[in-house]
């Protein structure tokens, strides 16, 4: 059993979901909760992206700071956020999570363990130099684009 | 200068806001990211409160990861949250935040000292047992009041 179905799993045993409207009130918080997430690792990664670039003046007090957020962001238990019945063929346009992730969860920890890491490096390496943050910023690209290709609904 | 005054001048001496639409697109980006910092705080500290009030049964590892949590976004930087301009005032609806935050600086930085403190100290006791929990919340809600009641309108 996957760590978030085992989590789920225990949530439920408790009684805490005791009907639908409750279960509902859980499941939009949860995925509001991870879109805020999503949003603050957008925020400092625009920041970045804009000095990499060449958008943004590099600062490196700013640049290290930014960074310093998103790997504390992707730190943090995140396993809240997920629970079973909120992706977007049960929840529809209130999300883009596909269903497939709960199915995947083993590849989905693979990656969420890789923008851990490359986030670590990237808040060693942003506050050096504009070309030390370019370099350590495509880790962090793939490890984004991993998740979101296979577990994200396209806006196609 | 007060941090946040020197940062955004900083920012404006870039030239990185050119005009009043770019000016706009980035307040209205840091009022965003600060609505999505201030929903984790709540996300996190929702389930802390409702074991501390026996709406959920006390699980010592959900409780020592959810304060972990608040702990991270507490010590997170947040200059980037608050370019003067942002506040009701000048935005209307889009934001609660007073005039009166970018006028009494050094008080927002000491409740935030003040949060990052108490979370710190929030994130040992969680996990420990309820009586630890509660009584480590009590003043995280302080600290989350004391910003709350003099810079944040009312809804009242």
């Amino acid at each position: 059993m996957s760590i978030l179905r085992s989590f789920t799993a225990a949530l439920l045993g408790l009684g805490v979901f005791a009907g639908p409207a409750l279960a509902d009130g859980h499941l939009d918080a949860a995925v509001k909760a991870r879109k805020a997430h999503m949003q603050l690792y957008a925020f400092n990664l625009g920041q970045l992206g804009g000095m990499a670039k060449g958008e943004i003046d590099y600062d490196a007090a700013a640049a290290g700071a930014a960074a310093a957020n998103l790997a504390d962001l992707a730190a943090m238990n995140q396993a809240r956020y997920w629970p079973e019945g909120s992706d977007n063929f049960a929840m529809g346009e209130e999300t883009r999570t596909l269903p497939a992730l709960w199915d995947n969860i083993d590849d989905v920890m693979k990656i969420s363990g890789d923008l851990e890491e490359a986030t670590t490096a990237l808040a060693s390496a942003a506050g050096q130099d504009l070309d030390s943050l370019r370099a350590a910023l495509g880790d962090v690209g793939k490890a984004c684009g991993a998740c979101h290709e296979d577990y994200r609904q396209s806006n196609d």
